[in-house]
């Protein structure tokens, strides 16, 4: 048994109630060391090519990695991932907070599920076992009813429960999972195919301990951690602002994305901001296993907008899609529409960008209020904008339509509305602006589950946070609107980074170049030889990110995806409206050619962006290969 | 300043006596690393296109690593560069032993000449100042002789004197270049490019003290080094019989090289073994700085071939070289041969290979007595391989066409001569065999070099060894005659682990996956990190070996090489006459696929062999694609 791990991969088919334990050998946790890489072996090695997302032979994959549960900061994360229902590519979401950890304390590092079934049911995972249980009572609750009733039913309140809302149930294309009511994985609809399969949540239990190689090196990461975290100065805390804390200096630097992206500062910006939240609503914070940089957020909203604070509190990503995209600078209504999502069970980004979508349809009218329930959407309206996140979950009126995503919706819509449909390969942007921070054009464009913030660090480094990746060779800073050769270098190994941490179970705020980061690129390897005792390098780790981009991309290439794909919308090629980036764009010739040399450094065919059979051989997963000349 | 460098770079222009001090940034440093990648800067920045080896223009580069003059294990080499006489390549050739730490103690981390001095000389570089010095008196000596009355010259009888012989002065294409007698810069004639420019030697001596980052790290790993050589088990030591305790094993598996590669085994193994050595002519074993493997052997030939024992003694290849491959089973005489080439100044393994071709010419009629001055010169001759290697020394009748080595030789000779003319690129096919070691087969025909057995471990790696590289990836063991996918790929990883070792200036021994290893891959990177306080990485580590692959590689694409020159001779897809691979040879199509592979592997173009641009930016040599494109 490899230190580190369960050993044990959890398969149920709810078609047919048949429930496998299966162990795979050390070489096998080595090369695919978890969550992203773990996920996709199954999806490869078993999903067909062009299944729909909503057929019960999608799989749906709960994966732990290699980190998840070391008691150390941000080293608890867990990959859900199937085929998404609102990209058709491969679909991933990460979470933090308890889940993942207690998964592999109950036994398993992973759970594989497949079919579904007759009613809907929930799985209740304790201490190696696992059982499928009735949940026809609990179909159609939010979140919170769902989770405290089922915790009740097995007995055990500390169950951790990963559950859909009605939107999942409703096959909302980007419902998302919600465990313990707080923690997400929100993105690509996975909560959508857990609604598909008839499966309500999946409860958690465990008590067994992961054994590590060398627990005094852990206790002494811990130790050493701790205290980094005590001495982080202020200002680049998540402690204090929660990830909101970057909003107010991405509207200096006029990348806010306010109003679908038309402009790049907000005017009220600061009424948004984490500095608000924690003079207003804020009454806790949070932080997940483990950790002690308590990035969360606890609140409570106010009349009219009260909310419970057991849902948690709006992340940077929430206040910046309710918020500034959508013109609203009421918090108590952002606030608001967050707890609609978590109770509902729906993205917050994807819910805000389509009704910013919907928003510029109105005010180009392509909608009109008819065609709204009377409801007048403009810019600002805050209102409306808590309104419409319900009736997208509830798929009443038209959200039903935009329940389906933007790109969808704006097909269905018509009338020219495509051109306000902010999405790459169907999955809407999130709140981070490619024009100023162009390493994200590339990010977008070739991310393998449609446009995606969390597939690399973002650019504009300062020198501060290049010498924290001078590990993985020697760079210097780079000015946020360039997007030559050397921002495309940048990309890639940070590309390979972060895909490395989505295989580890590591979370992006705990590991350089964060600006919060805890470990060093060095660390975290001395983290994963720790709890393996592999005498493992850093060309080994990052070679399994870029193992992990490469499976995914050939996913997608099984699923019919070309590089035609790899794009971007128009909105991001015209100047920014407003802020101090005011007039900046991205030129399509340097986008062309940042793919293009993109592509080429990944080892990805030039003409047909498919990776080179070298390159799956150098990656050790040749298997693909031969595979793919079979779908082609 | 960074740890572990001096700094200091001395450049030396001949022609102009005009001698200058360059400094370098941290940043050039931390990137090449020094050794191979250092050389390489120089050659493709400062030497234009298609000079002849022998012009002045041509520069010799003498570079040590970060690693040269660490007071560790096999922490001793030094790279010679130059654009090769032999090869019209990229020409390198490595030497541990004394010199490269010495020119580290006198101040500088390189030393690279170029133009021609009017009048024999020698260098003087001591304790950050050089002298020209006049060698006239010097000149046609051999390299003891000069080695002693220079260091009488310069009052200084622990100067570490490297020089050439009269093969050098007279141009030989496989001259080389010896310091104390035994520690050569063998291979790619680079003696010889020293002649070229007049300059008979390089003496050094410096009593400074190079500064480290962390000593109390690197005096740990002494200590722990020093208990590590101690505890080696008895076979796997170098210590008893030096690199020649490979012979005998080779022999058995059918790979021990034997009359010009036509057989696989060698019926007299026994007599030039290192077994054989030890119970004769062994007077004693000598190390390199800092190193208690004590490789090196101290011989005294016998009667009739007394042999002076400051000349050292023979290493596996050159045992092979003049023994199994010439058919001659006369160690003494080997011995002698070994002793002519360093006090002539001759690579071991080219002269040997150039006369077992001239054997083979001979049994085949092709070369006559009449030719060879009455020499009987078929395989076995011991005599005539004597003869022939002062007559190649000395450019005295045959010797003078053979002095050009196998490739043009066989050119001037031609009826058919050159099917005999085992070489890659001009440099004659070092002493292992390819068709049962088939990663070979890639390394002879891609090293940048021509044929060398220096550019990647080799294969038929067994379980212990593929341990090894398990820092590296998940890896296992293949068999030596397979030549897949699989192999490529391990090849490839340890193709840049190798030249990682060249630019470091660390002995292959002392590193994984070499079965005497002391080192492992982590540990390597904690030399350096110690040696430099980088907080580097095995990835930036890894990437700086892929890296002058790389720059090696544009090297030749601009003095014309194409990918029609990634070849082997013929002989090696004929199949072995004898031993136990008897009958095994490499497969046309098999080779070419693993070429292919093998390019894509590397990011170089299928159908030119050209390192794509995108390979470069990703390296971080983008100004070498600018410049390529000038050259086409």
């Amino acid at each position: 048994m490899p230190y580190g791990f369960t050993s044990k991969i959890l398969k149920v088919d709810l078609s047919t109630e048949n429930v496998e334990i299966k162990k795979f050998d050390e070489s096998f946790y080595r090369k695919f060391l978890g969550g992203r890489a773990l996920a996709l072996y199954f999806l490869l090695k078993e999903l067909k090519p062009n299944v729909d997302p909503f057929s019960p032979e999608n799989r749906l994959i709960f994966a732990t990695g290699v980190a998840t549960g070391i008691p150390l900061p941000g080293m608890n994360r867990y990959c859900v991932a199937a085929k998404s229902p609102l990209t058709n590519t491969f679909g991933e979401s990460y979470a933090g907070g308890f889940f993942g950890p207690e998964l592999k304390f109950a036994g398993f590092d992973a759970v594989v599920i497949e079919g579904k079934a007759e009613e809907p049911v929930y799985l209740w995972i304790h201490d190696g076992e696992v059982e499928i249980k009735k949940a026809t009572h609990v179909w159609g609750q939010k979140t919170k009813k769902a989770t405290e009733t089922i915790r009740r039913e097995v007995k055990d309140l500390r169950a951790r429960v990963a559950a859909i809302g009605p939107a999942g149930e409703k096959l909302v294309r980007f419902a998302n999972i919600l465990h313990d009511m707080k923690y997400a994985n929100g993105r690509c609809g996975l909560g959508a195919v857990m609604g598909s399969k008839n499966l309500k949540a999946i409860a958690v239990r465990g008590t067994q301990k992961l054994e590590f190689a060398d627990k005094e090196k852990i206790v002494e990461l811990a130790k050493w951690a701790a205290k980094a975290i005590k001495d982080m100065p202020g200002p680049h805390s998540r402690w204090k602002y929660g990830t909101a804390a970057v909003l107010l200096p991405l509207n200096e630097l006029g990348l806010l994305p306010t109003r679908n992206f038309l402009d790049g500062e907000f005017e009220y910006a600061e009424q948004i901001s984490g500095e608000k939240m924690a003079e207003t609503i804020l009454i806790g914070r949070k932080g997940c296993y483990g950790c002690g940089i308590m990035c969360k957020r606890i609140v409570r909203g106010k009349h009219p907008y009260e909310t419970d604070p057991d849902y948690g509190g709006p992340e940077y990503e929430t206040l910046a899609a309710f918020g500034s995209l959508c013109g609203v600078s009421d918090l108590n209504a952002i606030s608001y529409a967050n707890m609609l999502c978590n109770a509902y069970g729906l993205d917050t980004i994807s819910t805000g960008v389509t009704i910013a979508f919907a928003m510029e349809c109105y005010e180009n009218k392509i909608l009109t209020k008819e065609d709204l329930n009377g409801l007048e959407l403009k810019f600002g309206n805050a209102d409306a904008v808590v309104k419409l996140v319900e009736m997208i979950a509830k798929r009443e009126g038209i959200g039903d339509i935009l329940a389906e995503g933007v790109m969808r919706a704006s097909k269905k819509i018509g009338r020219g509305a495509e051109k306000f449909a902010i999405h790459v390969k169907g999955k809407e942007v999130p709140m981070h602006e490619p024009r100023g921070k162009k390493s994200l054009a590339i990010a977008y464009a070739t991310s393998p589950c449609g446009a995606d913030h969390m597939q690399s660090a973002h650019d504009t480094l300062f020198e501060r946070d290049v010498k924290k990746i001078l590990p993985l060779g020697v760079f210097k800073p780079l000015d946020g609107t360039y997007l030559g050769s050397e921002k495309v270098r940048m990309f890639m190994y940070l590309n390979m980074w972060w895909s490395l941490f989505d295989c580890l179970g590591v979370c992006k705020f705990v590991v350089t170049p964060h600006p919060v980061a805890v470990f060093s690129i060095s660390q975290l390897r001395d983290v994963v030889k720790a709890a393996t005792g592999w005498d493992i390098t850093i060309w080994e780790m990052l070679k399994t990110g870029e193992r992990a981009i490469t499976m995914a991309r050939c996913f997608n290439i099984r699923e019919g995806f070309t590089k035609n794909d790899d794009t971007l919308p128009e909105r991001f090629f015209e100047p920014l409206r407003s802020g101090s980036m005011k007039g900046e764009k991205i030129s399509k010739k340097e986008f062309e050619n940042a793919l293009k040399l993109f592509y080429e450094m990944m080892g990805w065919n030039l003409e047909t962006g498919v990776p080179t059979e070298a390159k799956l051989y150098e990656l050790d997963i040749g298997w693909i290969s031969n595979f793919l000349k079979q779908v082609k």
